[in-house]
């Protein structure tokens, strides 16, 4: 398997918090992620795309049209937002990065240039990053 | 000139907004900074500080002890929080990398444990930084 | 799939050495990593796990959870050690990168807070590391 | 699943040019890319390799053998080289990330020192990278 | 003293080679830095300018519009180019990256939107950079 | 001032532990990092050297040459070594970071190949570092 991935930034604020909970249960599962007035993280977003190689031009994907399309589609909704507030594909949802790269994985996958998605990444800190992938559960 | 730098992380929201402007002055000023809702960033701080070796230790500074005063002293202040609204020392200051080096800096000089304070710099992400340093404007 | 990963990091000491060689065959096998006073890294595990999104939390686990089962099970027995004297479930075994890998793995696999293991890395450097994945062998 | 990777690093200039198209449509797909002159980039190879650990050593694979062996029959060919000129197993073929990895792929699969080739991977930028992966496409 | 620092990047190709020197000679001083066919890097700048707070804004200068200058004044002319060809400011220069930080150095110093230049920084790749600072040689 | 900079890389275990304290008084300063067995780093060195810009090469000193000094003179008697143990300019010293700076600066400052010392930076973690610097104190 041939795969190219690209990697995007975004900033934004956030904050891990379930409406049907109370504040005590909130505090209890979120802990300090749920801050009322939110925290925030420089974000990676990194979209593997997997193909053949096209003669031609000797590419899978053109990655200047996978970032052209990830900046309009994804980054453009995310970056210096909100993620509780600004961001319509995430209403309903809380913003954790698993949450994160299921919602983008989502609003994708139909509609790459070219190639099959094969992974959608998002890391949050340095620290930890949530994944996911092509294949069984 | 010897020194030791230690560095920490923290995650924050903030929104550069200037409460005395009108929103079209904020917009026009801070753009995308200024989103309402606010963004965030994993802030990364390097507190530098100098001095002699101490025979017995091998040390300028115990930089446990260093890491210990800035986790309870800074970082606990700001990490997780957001830092137009739940700062003290922030407090009627427009949060952007400069203000936080310059605050920090006021915050610590006096009190650090050891060692004398040449630099302060804070990473609002990989793109860019501000420090403040000892010497002359 | 989905999953998330947590990033840990550990300060050790180690020597690659057989006691059941000669000293030249220890020589001629690892080189200068068989000096007899050890040499030492700055380790980094990453620790996956797979698993869907639990509604309520919008988390496949709770990574404050892992990090503090990682924190208590594995890196509290690593840093600041030496791996061939100081650490039980590495004894009689040569403490490579792919050692640590699996040992770790057997180590966490069965009593992880929640989700499924998939995946545990160990960075030597930043140029080599070795990691045990689920799946076929 | 049990692997090492080894990271290795070189610097190249390329230029995306297909000689059997026109300027224009090089300058309508290569855009930037394919500047007459060229450009270039400091490039990570990444190799990895998969296996039993051997009891004698602790290994999959010797580390500084396989490393030597990237070194000896990869990196030598690329690194401060031309990659549209200097490289015989690159000749014909339009220089880009997917193709370094395919091509590095067919090169050294049939003779690692030990162990068996599970991912080539080729980052060009911190921005994107081509991976080649055992399996199925 | 207090200063910002903004990061950008560029990717270009380069030859070192003194035309007024014989082939043997640059091949004895460069070594394999003066392959005929050229090689590359992933450059970074920094640039840094100090200032004082502007009570307004909270800013030394506006980071936006330093990026934007950087952009059109220095990236634009270095990005994606071939430094011994395609650079009206290099010109005549052997394009080391002492000789860039210079040349960049003296491309900016008069016309920087705000704030006084301190430092210009250039990365060759993560092993060495070179640096024109302000202040006594 | 124009400089350059080199980064060069070693692994090494250490213990902080001073042969005039007892145990105890060890434990209550070092803490961890004086278990008796040792622990260890991949410890980076940079080495900044300023000059003036020598117009047959284009360069301040050759970065290949001063590699090749650092790696003879300094490198090859802390890599895969104990800094307690193996490295006679340490001997009677306890091996900080700190201390290492300083005493690397004693061993280089006066045999340079060319340009004069403003810099050596050790970084024992990417949480810390110390560097001895030109200039007052």
């Amino acid at each position: 398997m041939l795969s190219v991935t690209r990697r995007m930034r975004f900033s934004a604020a956030h904050r891990l918090f379930n409406p049907d909970l109370s504040d005590e249960e909130n505090d209890r599962i979120f802990g300090l992620c749920s801050n009322p007035a939110g925290h925030g993280h420089n974000y990676v977003l990194e979209v593997t795309v997997a193909g053949e190689i096209e003669p031609t031009t000797g590419m899978i994907v053109d990655l200047n049209a996978l970032r052209d399309y990830l900046d309009r589609e994804v980054i453009t909704h995310l970056d210096h937002k909100n993620l509780n507030v600004d961001v319509g594909f995430l209403k309903g949802h809380i913003p954790t990065a698993e949450v994160l790269a299921s919602r983008i994985w989502d609003l994708i996958e139909a509609n790459l240039p070219a190639g099959k998605l094969v992974e959608v990444r998002v890391y949050e800190s340095e620290n930890n990053y949530a994944a996911r992938r092509a294949g069984p559960a």
